[in-house]
């Protein structure tokens, strides 16, 4: 299947004006498969206002044949940065600093043909990455529905007494067997104390009742990922604390989600779920931002941060929603919902319910 | 666990002055895991003839207290290149060039203090990488051993008539359940014509009786990385010409692994193997390597080919020795071992049998 569709290309060339440049090259492999729909290993793309080059190695030629559309000249080159895209190399032409590595980039330095003049680019692709067509969407939808079981199974099992790291395989399982590629990054399952950190590493120690597990994951369906959080109770017996932060969380999360539209800044919209928890004196207990975007890369843009611009979102950017508030020494809640964003309400991707359940 | 020691920070202080470096600054994450024991996501080292500082960030700093050796000087940073590192930098100090990216860099040169000269350096760690001490060796031996019994699990359970795509899946379900973090590459597994390419992807067809079906496959356990290679059967009514070519590929791998040992260059070793299957005619089916270094990472140095300098190998070295013959359209033979390089014959690795096995 590709995704990819003809357009991708025309935008890419669009930016061109914008940017100033005669041409993009595209070499990060996430960015070749949105602009080409190719998924080997190795391949890159050189898009100029009347160029779309695909090249790759003899090992991927049919599969680009297949994959990549009819639009782009395709052309056979060697593993490393291939020739056949540097001699068509004219003018200004952008490439991606963020990604080439500085040996690559001296290497490209000295082949290119005399006049070209080689400017950073990095972001042009990742910029158009983050408004999704609606095939995309139905991607991210299919990944997340298949999140979504793994969540009821994870709570049809049950916690208590089993390790974090079990938990963890099983989610990891529960992927594989209902045909996702894997996991999109190592699933979290940190329960109790250990719920404080938003990064645990999930232990060989069995989970207790009466306490609070953060349970975040997602995974990878057809080359696009989906991230969902739950903080699960495991028994009647909690601390009013813990009930009255998870209850803080929940609100903060849905004020967030009311906010989600096309035209509201990313700032902003973190700044409704952070003022929120900082009513009640919790501010610094939630410390990182808001959401991401999510696509063919798990982090990418938009983000949903006090440290980034305000800018607009767009209607199709797909974005997490995970306010948390983490207690040291104690427990973490962070409730996490996947949404596409819309001129009007954002459209939620995870199904399964935010109230607080007890999973014994 | 930790099994970095205080010794290799003094190994790379070693090689400063053959580079004619006064510091090396190591941000490789797996470059940075083997120099100090660090497993988190952020972290980086700088290294000088009496410097051995690590930077790591907010969230690691307790990890990094129990993981890196306490001859390191340790200090807390940002999440990017940090100002900590950076302002201890002076004289001639070697960065990573085939890792840092063009931005990384800039940011960087910009950085630093005056008098400072940036030198590229990659491959420093990688070299020292490249002979593994008793722990080390120790560390892949049991990953090698978990995937041993993940082999004999599907050679259990039968071939024919489940999908590679199912194989797959279970051979990885099989690693995790074991202990394992993941496998160390998705698992290939590729029957019939499929065989026949070196990087088939695992198909959701069934896989049939009387032919071959090959499986290469191996698991992260600790940090350290497996791999190996079996071809099975499916029924005893194989082609004369598959069994004459799998009787090749095992010769050739036989021979090859006479030739492994300390002082032996990396070529000479894959031209043994590439000689006797070009006896019979079948050079040019045998398109790649015939094998790679394996540690923290699933392909290192030293390198197997005839496209590197012949260069000894040294005892301690972990190397695959895998060769294949691709019959294009037909079926496709490799087998592989990982094995210790001594100054005698290598140590083997892998136990599974490499007599041609019925699967049915």
């Amino acid at each position: 299947m590709t995704l990819a569709t003809d357009t991708r290309a025309d935008q890419v060339a669009d930016k061109l004006e914008e940017r100033e440049l005669d041409q993009l090259l595209v070499n990060d492999l996430i960015n070749v498969r949105w602009l080409t729909g190719f998924t080997g290993t190795n391949g890159l793309a050189l898009v100029g206002r009347d160029l779309k080059l695909f090249v790759t190695d003899f090992r991927y030629v049919e599969q680009a044949r297949a994959q990549v559309p009819d639009s782009f000249e395709h052309a056979r080159g060697k593993q490393e940065l291939s020739e056949e895209a540097i001699k068509r190399m004219s003018g200004r032409v952008g490439y991606d600093d963020v990604h080439m590595t500085v040996r690559q980039f001296n290497k490209l330095r000295e082949a290119v043909p005399e006049g070209v003049e080689l400017v950073p680019a990095g972001g042009v692709v990742e910029e158009l990455r983050a408004v999704k067509d609606a095939r995309e969407v139905e991607a991210i939808r299919a990944a997340a529905a298949l999140a979504d079981e793994v969540f009821a199974e994870i709570a049809e099992r049950g916690l208590v007494g089993r390790t974090e790291h079990e938990v963890a395989v099983d989610a990891e399982i529960g992927f594989r067997r209902r045909g996702a590629a894997g996991p999109s990054f190592s699933p979290i399952v940190a329960s109790g104390p250990h719920g404080a950190l938003p990064h645990a590493v999930p232990r060989q120690v069995p989970i207790e009742a009466d306490t609070l597990v953060v349970v975040d994951m997602g995974c990878v369906l057809d080359g696009y990922s989906s991230d969902c959080t739950r903080t699960y109770a495991t028994g009647e017996g909690l601390s009013d604390e813990m009930r009255s932060v998870y209850d803080l969380v929940l609100r903060a999360q849905l004020a967030a989600l009311d906010a989600v539209r096309a035209g509201v800044g990313g700032r902003s919209v973190d700044s409704v779920a952070r003022d929120l928890i900082g009513s009640e004196g919790r501010a610094d207990q939630f410390g990182h931002g808001l959401g991401h975007g999510v696509g063919l890369d798990i982090h990418e843009d938009p983000r949903l941060s006090q440290s980034v611009s305000d800018k607009p979102l767009a209607a199709g950017n797909v974005v997490t929603v995970e306010p948390g508030v983490y207690v040291p020494g104690a427990f973490g809640v962070r409730i996490e919902d996947l949404v596409v964003v819309t001129d009007d309400r954002p459209e939620i991707l995870t199904s399964f319910t935010k109230e607080l359940t007890v999973v014994g």
